[in-house]
């Protein structure tokens, strides 16, 4: 892993007894644990060679009676960030600063200043790297490419893994021009298609996608996420990529592989790196 | 009923014994009901006091091998047009245009001459049609206003049923303006909103239907059809008005009431005017 700019959606990762600041989290974690319809917990197992044991909050928490019998029974926590600890650039009210630090301290980084203005820690994993992390994991063929629904996040993860790529925020300004006997033409060497939140997201996107999915054989549908909201700002909730999926799902009718939150495949490459 | 432009997607209305074109167009009908799979077909009761008998194609059909037999216990068929009688604006290879001819002569009125210029048939029903129908059937309220994503057919519909709208492509050049703390206002009298295929559909038109749905109470959500595919050229296949209801979906969490084709509610609502 290494640095992360792209804190909207993502996960932090929050390994107990690895960093001084453990204390004062666990002594403000009740408030924040009612927080986390959306967290997700990953117990250590008693013995290396059996696999984690996952646990999942209940969709409606109740306040705990006992915050350190929960907290002294999981090595290690995952929070969901956008909506649970942060909304757009603030904070949610009542999540205490010290979990953030500690969540961002973890393996000998220290970059908490404010939240957008984190640029470098080990801890977050952006939705968008799960998808570069699926490809490599199924050797996605080198002469293969990468058609992108979304945002820079989901390119540099591509870059980094390095998948060739196109479109993201580079298809935003282009549009369909019709006239009799007009078609658009699409790149058959790709290979999937990645979608994600998107704000630039259009009709152009639309087709592209769906030319991809539905005529270059075996061509996969990848969504990073299928979130009904996100964050774009804490003044209110703002669709979330659910409707960019939703968009090319309808179109191709196909079911898409969700990679990111809250998918088996990021779960088991959280709980295989840490747990 | 009355003048209609919108020629894509719809249905004709094709009623035996109404026309001398009939005996054409059961001559050469056998070719061109291979091409029916989407069509839907009518069948009048043998009473009026009894509700009419409605039978639909088989998904795949094969060649019929007494067509006359078929037609003759038949009163009205009801034809699927985009992508089963033309194509962008072509008429599709084998539908002869007898057909054609016998569609829109009934009831009085010759109005083909070639297929982007139809201006004037009782028979061609578009799918923007039916919402404004559903509705002027519900007694939506004269205060209330319809948020549109689609096209000018469906403005025009509300027009015409006297029902107050907004958005449609009026709302196709809007941009969402991000920066903190920014939020979307959005109208709280809309007590509906109708998703048609909208070729101009991008993320404000998202936000806006969604906010809509999810903070306006009882706000109705519509679509006029569900498909994948529509043809907006005949070069090829393009997303059709199937993805900008996933979008929808995806982010209000929210099932639409589909009342064009397939839907009970334009079945029924031809079959009670014709049969």
């Amino acid at each position: 892993m290494r640095c992360k700019t792209n804190v909207n959606p993502n996960f932090i990762v929050l390994k107990r007894d690895m960093s001084k600041a453990y204390d004062r989290a666990s002594d403000e974690s009740n408030g924040v644990l009612k927080k986390l319809d959306r967290a997700r917990k990953v117990r250590s197992s008693t013995s290396r060679r059996m696999a984690p044991r996952i646990v999942t909050a209940r969709a409606s928490a109740e306040k705990l009676k006992d915050p350190d019998q929960l907290i002294d029974s999981v090595e290690t926590f995952i929070f969901d960030c956008d909506g649970v600890i942060w909304k757009g650039d603030k904070l949610i009210d009542g999540v205490p600063e010290p979990l953030i630090c500690f969540g961002l301290r973890v393996r000998g980084y220290f970059c908490y200043q404010r939240l957008n203005k984190i640029t470098k820690t080990e801890e977050i994993f952006a939705s968008s790297f799960t998808a570069a992390a699926y490809l490599k994991s199924t050797d996605f063929p080198k002469d293969k490419k990468v058609y992108v629904v979304g945002g820079d996040g989901i390119l540099k993860e591509l870059e980094l893994a390095r998948i060739q790529y196109l479109g993201g925020l580079g298809d935003s300004e282009k549009k369909i021009e019709l006239k009799p006997g007009y078609m658009m033409e699409h790149d058959e060497n790709v290979g999937a298609v990645v979608v994600g939140f998107d704000r630039y997201f259009d009709y152009y996107k639309i087709q592209y996608a769906t030319l991809c999915i539905r005529e270059n054989p075996s061509c996969l549908f990848i969504a990073t996420n299928r979130d009904a909201v996100t964050h774009l700002t804490d003044a209110q909730e703002w669709a979330g990529g659910g409707s960019m999926v939703g968009a090319i799902s309808g179109s191709t009718q196909r079911e898409p592989l969700v990679v990111g939150k809250p998918s088996a495949f990021m779960m088991n490459y959280l709980a295989n790196k840490y747990v």
